[in-house]
């Protein structure tokens, strides 16, 4: 009998050609050994929830009321809920036609557009449309319909940063385009160098490809850096001058862990830069309820917003967005509370600000503290986390581990990445997965474990490194650089 | 300049040829009706709250507990929650690792697939393996996804019932795939035709398509027919003869509005009809949180079991369900308490049984109402709704109402629909938007309106009719058949 439809030989292939590393190998054996009763740390996924960040209180008990809006009628609701939840949630509540039960507009609540459009004014000083404002169930689903909307065939190319997030490589392969890498420089703080993107354009031209759009990550993830407005500035020139569409990833616009480079968005420099570039570059921005001091990953809500996108198009996308019928409600709340959190004077604003400052300064002490940990290992080199939730240091293996590696039939980084996970439990990403040059090895951690365990995880992570580095290296003369 | 890669020709093809009626024309326009002031009633979606139906107090007492587990520790909880609830939500939240806000395994909480595995073998009869459950935001996901993973190109073809769910027709459109109809037949209750079927499937192989999936909607959507056991066994058999993967899609199950013919699920046929059929034919059958006496549409939740799908395929669907890293957990939670209800004996168990039987009884009276109305009307002849949530009435539009349908520059349906909509501020759906035969016409509304309002609606829906009719009707001679 021939093959059935769902046999793995005769599945689509592009689904085949998907790779995914935060939730790939390291990430398999790690849940087996927590099934076998082992201590796992997991830094594989940015998902704070999970490391025991606890949920923003104002925002839950909306959200609570909402799913329970019964209780907005019971004489004891006070003793329970604070006024300001109260009224936020029957203000959320009258947004819906229905409540949380009810499928929204395929583009999200009309109300929340409008929160979210008055937040990007506020944060650039330039208004808003909420007619090009969709909500998402979180920002990847919202980049898999850009993507899938600009894909046509293996010919389109999307230029994306590497080391990058594989969301992106994994979304281009599903839609069978073809991935355009440029590469970040390590030694520039994982700069963006304009020539070596035209270089990297050039070379994709010369092979057939016809360069749509362009990916950037801001801030870095897995790289943590934060752009400057002038090389955002380059970049739309760029983008003006090659007639690509920007893809800006956004989703860590609130995790800053320094002060010289404040974030900027892509959409701010573009306007600021004025006609004809303004008005001719088309912009697709994400976010996310999941990333930020928020941190609500499970509970899937984002946003994109378009900007120079044809009336048109917006029905395209507008139409694919109604086969699914709505994002999820409740994240389209997390979202409108966190693009409108409490105000000074409001009852929640006190303990609002002393928890979402505790977790950002918190993170901020951990981005040190990694990047710190990191840099006293051998062989380890680590740029500091600018932003975003991740450190990706450089394990400079030595030629012994990479023959090793190889006979264990592992690419070096995911060999020594197993290696640590069996000795420390600590649940890493190998650099690989998200790409990296030629000969050079990284892994990927978030930066999300609790402050307190922090010290131990690094002594545990420094204990493994150095064994490791000492059982592999050659010791008639391999340097440290 | 050459075109941007967001201008609308220079889109992906297939985004372009997606068609969803649901939300199509009709929708947009009763959107803009209602934005202007009109009193619209929406019955082009099957969204049971947005037209008043009241959510199942139990789950939303959990939900709400487990959004906000710091009441959990709260003195006063028991004012405002029952126990049976407060038990639940701290079930729950241990199955979770980090609440709400973490994100699940990409496959959806452990915890809670064994628990509709379980419900499964009590509905069934026969055991079922979380293995082989995914949990995802909403049905319609889950389809989209195995759409994706058999759908190769153009020469795939995939059997889709006509008339149909347009889910079905724009997710193979925006694969890329080829839509394979087979005829319902009306006048047998939309009853399916094994011979039919083969005759689709051998004028689909003689233009060079190779069928590799049949999709059935049982109970029925937008006709509103239960599948007999018999029916089921006959579609199962020409499957397995023809080799080709059966999607199920059975989220109606609660949706059943006479005695004579319950549901029966797919895969409680297939296991019963033992092997060879009941270990090869590959099935996947869906379910959700939308429908039923639930209608928790906003919340996006659901699940797909696979039977017989081998492990390196499952492989692929968690790999590519990874990439956008989680269903969202509040809806998982719901599927949770939808597989697994309040039990005999349990506090909350009356009120909960009240609730739902207020439900499915008043569904129930309405089918009868809304079929019986327009069996009433001049040129209009109804199938009795015996499952699901629609009615699909047939509109025998006089010649003279086509052509001025013609002159309009409309489709006939959708002239008479936007007619109706203007006339009355009913919202339907074209039958055109759900596939019907050559010449013949339909319209798709849901059975949702308030008991109480029903009657206006259906005088109301009569009198725009019979006037309708008496216009376009050629006095001469044309008859009502």
């Amino acid at each position: 009998m021939s093959p059935k439809a769902l046999d793995y030989e005769s599945l689509n292939e592009n689904v085949k050609k998907v790779q995914y590393a935060v939730r790939g190998e390291l990430y398999l054996r790690a849940s087996e050994l927590q099934n076998e009763g082992k201590k796992i740390i997991f830094t594989n996924v940015g998902n704070p929830h999970a490391l025991g960040q606890k949920p923003l209180t104002f925002p839950r008990q909306v959200v609570a009321l909402c799913q329970a809006p019964f209780l907005l009628d019971d004489p004891n609701v006070g003793l329970l809920f604070p006024a300001d939840a109260i009224a936020k949630a029957k203000h959320y509540l009258s947004l819906t036609s229905g409540g949380l039960g009810a499928y929204s507009d395929s583009r999200g609540l009309p109300g929340i557009r409008k929160e979210v459009a008055e937040f990007i004014e506020r944060r650039d000083g330039y208004p808003s449309d909420p007619e090009l404002i969709f909500l998402t169930d979180g920002a990847s689903k919202g980049v898999m319909q850009i993507l899938n909307t600009i894909i046509r065939g293996a010919g389109d190319g999307i230029l994306v940063p590497v080391p990058q997030y594989p969301l992106y490589s994994a979304a281009i392969s599903l839609f069978g385009g073809s991935l355009v890498p440029y590469y970040l420089e390590e030694t520039a703080n994982w700069g963006l160098d304009i020539n070596d993107l035209r270089q990297s354009v050039a070379v994709a031209r010369s092979n057939g490809i016809t360069v749509r759009a362009m990916v950037i990550i801001n801030p870095g993830n897995p790289t943590g850096q934060c752009l400057s407005e002038a090389n955002l500035r380059e970049i739309l020139r760029y983008c003006y001058q090659e007639n690509l569409v920007l893809l800006g990833d956004e989703v860590y616009q609130q995790n800053i862990y320094q002060d010289e480079r404040p974030f900027v968005s892509a959409r701010k420099v573009l306007m600021g830069m004025g006609p004809p570039i303004s008005k001719e570059v088309q912009l697709v921005s994400f976010h996310t309820v999941s990333k930020g001091y928020w941190g609500e990953c499970g509970q899937r809500g984002g946003y994109f917003e378009m900007t120079n996108i044809p009336p048109k198009t917006v029905d395209e996308i507008y139409k694919v967005a109604s086969v699914s019928l709505s994002p999820n409600v409740p994240a389209q709340i997390f979202m409108g509370l966190m693009v409108n959190p409490p105000k000074p004077g409001d009852i929640s604003y006190q303990q609002f600000v002393r928890e979402s400052k505790g977790i950002i300064e918190s993170l901020r002490r951990r981005a040190r503290m990694m990047t710190d940990g990191f840099n006293s290992c051998r062989n380890v080199v680590c740029n500091f986390t600018e932003g975003a939730m991740y450190s990706f240091p450089q394990i400079r293996l030595p030629p012994r581990a990479i023959e090793a590696a190889k006979r264990a039939g592992k690419v070096p980084d995911v060999f020594y990445c197993l290696k640590l996970l069996e000795a420390t439990g600590i649940s890493t990403v190998p650099g690989s997965g998200f790409g990296q040059k030629e000969g050079v090895f990284h892994l990927r951690t978030t930066i999300l474990p609790a402050e307190e365990d922090m010290p131990e995880i690094m002594t545990s992570f420094k204990k493994f490194n150095d064994e490791f580095m000492e059982q592999y290296e050659d010791h008639r003369g391999y340097s440290r650089m």
